[in-house]
């Protein structure tokens, strides 16, 4: 249109941008960098930048924390040089959706829908060879992601990555170690982690910091410098992979196998399309030296004599055995070039006693995450999703502490639940683990399986099992975050939890609602963005349109609730159910417009949110979700000093 | 997990990026660019880089074309100082996603989900205020992205800018400007256009190349240039726009909303939530000093008398003038600086006659796009995307001309479609626009109003107006690659073409399907990426399991058609109907897997493919689809020859 006159404030140029997420409020004295003269200071140094650190460092800078404040080193020299896991759980792709950054994967990366379990079985003629039994969806629980994605880990640290780059200018300071760590609270209480790093082989730097997170896999220097180890039985099963680009005529090659054949154990995981228009295929095979003509897992597997072949293994050697378990079916690499990676590993299931280290006060200073603190088979895709997620759960707990919005009355009480969360998730998995993994490595489902599980127990362990690996069915232990004390009158009818049920401990999940103020339909998730904030959610009654009612006192009640906290640290979430007559913005209490005018929605236009949380429309219910999407509390509509109460043991009152 | 042996490809650690859509295929002989002493020398140079002329250089980039054969110049400094469109349509939503570069605005735009129509009406006690009449949805057909999105012109140019990074060092020439161009066919007779440009406002150079492209907006230099004019009636209503953060109780500040009442007209479009986490408000208002005091419309505003007041058009004016429309609700700017940006305008439908200039040998060298060759008024939000389109319609038909896979036989009849298809489609827009405008401005519905056009036909004009400003109804007219000869036997039954029947000449609706491989549930228009490939739709028909049925013959011709075009330009797309029984790889086809594993559906198990294509699975269908998703002709699928037919007059036989 031709104009003919125009004016712009000066700030909608800015406004081209991608937005930026706002940072948390701080109430602690401003950080104060170190002068040229004194040793380096920061608030938080993270060690390791795998899936794990650049996590934590995406999160807290996107917290607030400055280069100043917050440093993360690496000792590799790029996130080109990457390890070598390839599964992005359904919940790992909720939390980067709340990151603005799950697009690259949803679009790029393999998408696994469904599952196929093979196994030995007598053909007509009598002969056996591996069939198809069943094939499962690959996610079973209620998800926002119905499949898993796959695609290398590279690129998930390079996504992040890029994030970071908008919000930290220095981003990973790689190529520089750890070379020591000790609490030293006598030469400076407030920063008592003395550390000294190596920077490009050369320079020694030596610095102090309030905490310390190491995030530096399983032969982490942080945890041995703390002295820490990792214990639990190895199970020393020899495995190779391989991602190769194969030609096969395998009827499920782009579906996640299970294969169990005489021969041995094989999965496959199908990945991710690369510049070819290929798609590449991962394989797991148990090593064909190690199982013995009669097809039983010779006795040497189970111990010392393992380490000792495991240099034996060659790409040569996993070839053929795939080759063998897939017959009668033709598989070989596509072209000479096809071989991706290759590696060979033993199954081993350990866990770190303990995730924290504190000082003599009782203050967590040294902090573990991810392969750090617990290791596993690859086999349950677990590994960079349960490390992401320690850093996702550790994330806004040491952000809250550092900014000094924790209430000095519960001490460090909300800095120790994350290893009260984190190590017993660590050891559930720990505990799946083994049981998938010896079910995968035995001969399941024939005369010489040693651990006597069957087929249709080995696809229970998987379809049961799923709850845990996807993520959507992690239930965290009662603490000061998860208050399941019960209600004067119960909220939540029903148990199914894993379907949508409230549940302290457990994930809020996903609903699509339509929105009173301009009929969008919009995804809930879409409203907790990972901003380090509080969300309180109010689910209603039908007597909303009544001025002295139940749900309009609530409202009332939670909006002087918030005003309480930090500015900004509760937002509301408002949800009604159907009532007979429609509303408008004048016959509902004012305080929705003013305070959620884009977050009030139909609880029943799009989903049937009141049925999935299990919430009667007549009652209503308050819902705590964490900062972490994980539900804190669920109370009564009429009970909102409970849900004060919760925020009084996690938050400084400022009113 | 720990890892004992580990190898890795070297072109392993690349696959950390994101993937870049793969080039055309290149018959013509290879550029050589311009040595230092000869005259600098391009393939193609575009002026103008707003959206439209973005969107060309993004594409023909990606299509392969290099820094040294593609030129984009612009006048401005940067993506920054951006002009005043919001509106980003279903249509365009659709574009984006194929391009990989929706996901910002998916996140970050208002979605317009409804739209408002508020009239004057009598209250109860017998006064006259506004009310609100009916709320429709924003977007009627069918459509990817069920609502139209609004966000910053200037983001929408940095999102294009961003990718184009990704494929061009040099991406856009800023600071430049064009001061003359001719074409010189003695001079050069494969670089005819020849032309002059100045760069920083100091360094002149001057150029050839074989094809210019004008994006430079409703004044464009370009069109002036190669003597074309805009056409047709200005109407020169007065009107003025404003951007701001409301404080107000009007209750659907949030819905589009068009608003008659007596005091004039007003247009509401949400618009994006801004860093203060408020969202900016659009509002289109009539200008009021053109407003009599019985509310008629002054003839001064049809003519020129209304230029001279133009330049009267205050803030304060606008303001005002809102505040009495909407009365009896308060709207006010939220605070001092809450306006964002102000402008006045008339509203005038114009469109150029030409939109290509040829040489003397019938070869299109001059190309207008956008602003350049139509303007209209901005109240259908159809600017920035019809502007895009015709850089989405002739990129592909321009790059397929350069890099020679044009056959020879058919001249330049694929280029001159660009013509064809968009000035069609541009007078039709002016026509719509002119209708809605009018119907706008009036008083519709009152006793005073001039065009006679009732309530319930303004809706109706918004209503069957949706379908073509929501971009998924745009119909081109039969040419070279829009074939519409009846085929000796009735494919599509029915005439729904909106709601995805299947019409040469319209976008290929999307369908979600479950892939065989996988079973992943894809949307078709996932497959449809733009890199300038044409896709061979095979819906075939229950008789698949017969080798020598209509099916399996189908693919076979098929896949022999493929082989006889150059490498890599038609990708297949397989769907099957419901048959008896399971269907294997081994009872079908090979060639699906050979040459459609990735891309070979069910068109049941999610949505019914066929039945939205008004294919009869008894019969099955050939559909060929654009490489800008516009199905180019639909064929049963025992005449492959005709496809061939059609492929023949478009591309050149390599075999």
């Amino acid at each position: 249109m031709p104009l003919f006159t125009e004016h712009a404030s000066s700030w909608r140029d800015l406004r081209v941008l991608p937005s930026l997420a706002p940072p948390l409020p701080r109430l602690a004295p401003a950080f104060v960098p170190s002068t040229e003269s004194e040793i380096e200071r920061y608030e938080v140094l993270i060690v390791g930048a795998g899936p794990a650190g650049l996590m934590l460092q995406l999160l807290l800078a996107r917290y607030g924390l400055t280069d100043e404040s917050l440093l993360c080193i690496d000792s590799k020299p790029s996130t080109l040089k990457s390890g070598q896991a390839d599964g992005v759980q359904p919940r790992t792709l909720e939390v980067f959706k709340t990151l603005g950054i799950s697009e690259e994967i949803e679009r790029e990366a393999c998408q696994m829908w469904e599952f196929a379990f093979w196994n030995q079985a007598e053909n007509p003629g009598g002969s056996q060879t591996i069939q198809r039994q069943t094939v499962v969806p690959q996610v079973i629980p209620p998800a926002r992601f119905p499949y898993e994605a796959t695609i290398h880990q590279g690129r998930i640290e390079r996504i992040m990555d890029q994030d970071l780059l908008r919000y930290s200018r220095r981003g990973v300071l790689r190529n520089t170690k750890l070379v020591s760590l000790r609490i030293d609270e006598q030469g400076d209480a407030e920063f008592p982690v003395l550390v000294e790093i190596e920077v490009d082989g050369v320079q020694r730097r030596t610095l102090r910091t309030k905490h310390l997170v190491g995030a530096d896999g399983a032969h982490s220097v942080v945890r041995k410098a703390v002295g820490l180890n990792l214990e639990g039985q190895s199970l020393d099963h020899i495995w190779g992979v391989v991602d190769l680009v194969v030609d096969t005529d395998f009827p499920d090659i782009r579906r996640r196998c299970a294969i169990h054949s005489r021969a041995g154990s094989v999965m496959v995981i199908p990945r991710e399309r690369i510049c070819t228009g290929e798609c590449i295929t991962r394989i797991y095979v148990q090593v064909p030296g190690l199982v013995d003509p009669e097809g039983r897992v010779a006795d040497a597997d189970l111990g010392e004599g393992a380490r000792g072949r495991r240099a034996q293994v060659t790409l040569a050697g996993i070839l053929k055995q795939i080759e063998t378990v897939f017959q009668p079916y033709y598989i070989r690499p596509k072209r000479d070039d096809a071989i991706d990676w290759w590696a060979a590993y033993q199954i081993g299931q350990r866990v770190c006693p303990e995730f924290i280290v504190k000082d003599a006060t009782g203050v967590g200073r040294v902090f573990i995450v991810g392969d750090a603190c617990h290791t596993h088979s690859p086999k349950a895709g677990q590994g960079m999703n349960v490390s992401m997620m320690d850093s996702y759960n550790l994330a806004w707990k040491l952000a809250y502490h550092v900014n000094g919005l924790t209430p000095s009355t519960s001490g460090n009480a909300l800095l120790d639940t994350y290893h009260i969360e984190r190590h017993a998730n660590a050891q559930q998995l720990i505990d799946f683990d083994r049981k998938f993994a010896t079910g995968f490595s035995d001969k399941v489902g024939t005369e010489d399986c040693k651990s006597g599980i069957s087929h249709a127990e080995f696809v229970e362990i998987f379809s049961t099992g799923c709850e845990f690996t996807s993520g959507c069915g992690v239930e965290y232990v009662e603490n000061l975050a998860v208050n399941r004390i019960t209600p004067t009158k119960p909220v939540v009818s029903g148990h199914d939890y894993l379907s949508g049920m409230l549940r302290p401990g457990r994930r809020l999940l996903n609903v699509k609602m339509k929105r009173f103020a301009d009929g969008a339909h919009r995804d809930i998730h879409d409203d907790l963005a990972s901003t380090g904030r509080f969300r309180i959610l109010s689910l209603l009654s039908v007597d909303l349109l009544d001025p002295n009612g139940v749900s309009a006192t609530a409202l009332q009640d939670v909006t002087g609730l918030v005003q309480q906290f930090p500015p900004s640290l509760l937002e509301q979430i408002v949800v009604y159910p159907e009532l007979p007559g429609a509303i408008s913005w004048a016959s509902i209490p004012t305080c929705v417009k003013e305070h959620a005018e884009m977050a009030f929605y139909s609880g029943y236009a799009v989903d049937d949110a009141y049925g999935i949380y299990g919430v009667d429309p007549a009652q209503g219910a308050l819902v705590v979700v964490r900062p972490d999407g994980y539900v804190g509390m669920v109370a009564p509509l009429s009970e909102v000093a409970r849900v004060d109460g919760y925020f009084g043991g996690i938050m400084k009152r400022v009113a």
